[in-house]
């Protein structure tokens, strides 16, 4: 809940106020609301000019808060309002490195280059260029270079100093980073400590010398999992030499994380970009036709296999009643086994290693689910008078393809991921489309067997 | 990155030094661990004895951290160790309210009063109590007691000395938040701030009037989206009276995150408990088995379906050969569909309003794709010399039945939500259950047409 409700009529008289350039009254309105909130009318509300308006009132370190949140797409548009050396002024120069970082790397390299290059502080444009260098998905690709660095001889007076120089225009200041004369990490002291401790204390003897870190190599799963598990409000990053070079802060997980989740459950449902449902008719079919054509040549594939049966089917019509059954419940296991792997590697609980261990778990879950069903259909059979052989055809195939989708279920997404593939990709369209074919193939050699006899 | 790796060989000794009750080698390890790498080993590695004599000798305020990270059966089991006395005297008064209250609701009903009526700080028994009467899955229940308020007229030194009082053991300070005399909410100041303050100056001169907040009503999404959306290391959350009565943090956001993202995916997989790889087989069968069962039920209604069109069947076997087709595409985009809308719903970029815009762009969406794989499909039989009217029926019923998934997966969660029942649970099997019957329904009848001709 904020200051101000953002409503239809709301904007409707924002957008009245800014056609009328009515600065007097746009103001304290502009004071009033959110960078987030202002992006959002960015995103939705505001044509090219009237965003580039509302952004000539805002004061420097708000503009930038609000384009920092705009989405990707508004936000390259937005730039086109600016000149390279405007962008620079106005907005890079007030970034904090991270963010600079992130946005430089969605632009034109060209412009990218211009825009650093007359960034009037050269420390900040250095630090923004050396984050720029680091691969996606590492902790130095997350960090920000801004953080609160003391040393082991300061004294609380001179932290306090050093914290109004440094900290002056930066947010999330909760923890200061200790560092010692070659700049390594030694410790770590709160922002609470160093308030409460009297000025003439020195830093050694008010710092925690046990202080949680990474790497700039470390990915970013495990960086969110320990900010995590550690309920840090930031994670300190160090180089290979153990020196301090910037920090992890806890909104960058919040947003990691659910980027992640959501790419994860997109991966499970077959939609291959991220998109959201207001996006457009075109980017939403192409994100989801890729797995589309999968399923249509896995469906081709089925009925090759089906067809390479035909004469059986041909004699034992009644066969073609059950597919759909062997088929849904092949699908349905092999999902749950991938997607229950899949989570368990994202979440670390599960290693490479010991994997014939998991393979036998999970061929016993699957072996008492598929003696369940089994029963369950023989059971059906039997009381509605379908045919015997048939119905034990059924249960047999529908046991096999339990125990099997839940092998290649689990199997799959293991070697996935020891050959660098994100697991993910095994859940979903891939997993079933494999297990339908698997499935009709080992229903129909099941039925050869039996209905020959 | 923690400063002792847990290893094999670090659990081995440790378990040693236990046995041996070697007090002196074992202080300086636990004094190194954290809480959290404290109570993994006492999640996986320590019986009930070996782990309280290890609690016994931590200091109150890391046995307590300690506890609250075990996992749930753990912890039950852990208490056992302990009388209801020692549980209020050794746990439960040292513990934050908010983790205090979340371990009362899962003991049994009776040891949680004596607990409660044993705790000697009768305002912080209070305080936990008061949590219990939340609604699950509201801000009330997700919310901490211990916060640190200040008043408007107070100076910067008499905030110090109160953050004093209230923040000695008490972590996670980072903002300290504003009432007046009637306990209203009315702004928020950063600790950053009171340190770079003069100590003569008023809270009245250096807070921020504009302070985001929320209800104790508002449910746990709406605070995660809040908190995340404003980058807010907590949020302070008021009564109806707009009296300032709790703060979320963001570990307490960070962690119902993953839960609910852990819960959409196990339900979009047909997995119904919150299991891990690691659990027993017993119950990864049970959390899977009602799924399974729903489509052995479909399986079985598919039969009925195909049953009721036998004769057809028996005339133009081939239709068989394309069931597996029609059915893998239904399912396929009816969890596209209704897995995009269960994430528009759950990241409020969806209204249930608009619903009909909404529709009409899914069925242009599915008329896009289904248009492309049906011509696929087409293609594919001329040049392999299929049956034409074989193949003619196959894609129609395609084109059908792509645009009827998309229409049933984009209904369905929108009518649960609408009648308040978790959308996600529209996903996976369900949909993909009633898309079969369906689709072989569909594709049938169009069989029947086209082929009666």
């Amino acid at each position: 809940m904020s200051a101000i409700e953002i409503t239809k009529e709301f904007i409707e008289e924002f957008i009245q106020l800014i056609e009328q350039r009515n600065e007097a009254e746009l103001n304290p309105i502009l004071e009033k609301l959110y960078p987030q909130d202002i992006a959002e009318i960015f995103d939705d509300e505001l044509n090219l000019e009237q965003a580039v308006y509302v952004a000539s009132l805002l004061e420097s370190q708000k503009k930038v808060d609000v384009v920092i949140e705009l989405e990707p797409d508004v936000k390259l548009k937005f730039f086109q309002g600016y000149s390279a050396e405007e962008l620079s002024s106005l907005f890079f120069s007030y970034m904090k490195s991270d963010d600079a970082a992130d946005i430089l790397n969605n632009l034109p390299a060209d412009l990218s280059k211009q825009i650093l290059r007359k960034i009037d502080d050269k420390e900040h444009s250095r630090n923004i260029a050396s984050l720029l260098k680091f691969p996606e998905n590492t902790a130095g690709a997350l960090m920000a270079k801004e953080m609160i660095k003391v040393k082991l001889n300061w004294t609380v007076k001179r932290c306090t100093d050093e914290i109004r120089r440094q900290a002056e225009s930066l947010s999330n200041v909760f923890t200061a980073y200790v560092v010692n004369d070659y700049d390594e990490l030694v410790g770590w002291v709160s922002l609470k400590r160093i308030l409460l401790a009297a000025e003439s204390r020195t830093v050694e003897e008010i710092y925690d010398d046990n202080v949680i870190h990474e790497n700039t190599y470390t990915s970013g799963e495990e960086v969110a999992a320990t900010l995590k598990k550690y309920d840090l409000v930031a994670l300190p990053i160090v180089d290979a030499f153990n020196r301090l070079v910037g920090r992890v802060t806890f909104d960058d997980v919040l947003d990691y994380m659910q980027d992640e989740a959501e790419k994860d459950y997109q991966m499970l449902s077959g939609i291959s970009e991220d998109v959201e449902s207001s996006d457009s008719v075109w980017l939403l079919s192409r994100a989801r036709l890729p797995w589309l054509v999968i399923g249509l040549i896995g469906g081709i594939g089925s009925s090759l296999v089906i067809g390479g049966f035909e004469e059986e089917l041909r004699q034992n019509v009644q066969l073609a009643l059950f597919m759909p059954l062997i088929m849904a419940m092949g699908g349905n296991v092999g999902v749950q086994s991938s997607s229950i792997m899949v989570q368990g590697l994202a979440n670390n609980t599960i290693s490479s290693t010991g994997v014939v261990a998991k393979l036998g778990k999970e061929l016993l879950v699957g072996l008492l689910n598929g003696l369940v069903c089994s029963l369950l259909l023989l059971a059906y059979g039997a009381i509605f008078g379908n045919s015997q052989k048939i119905m034990l055809t059924v249960s047999v195939a529908l046991l096999a393809i339990i125990l099997i989708a839940a092998l290649v279920g689990t199997l799959i997404p293991l070697l996935l991921d020891r050959f660098k593939i994100d697991p993910a990709l095994a859940t979903g369209p891939f997993i079933t489309t494999s297990n339908d074919l698997l499935g009709l193939f080992l229903y129909f050699i099941i039925g050869n067997l039996i209905l020959g006899m």
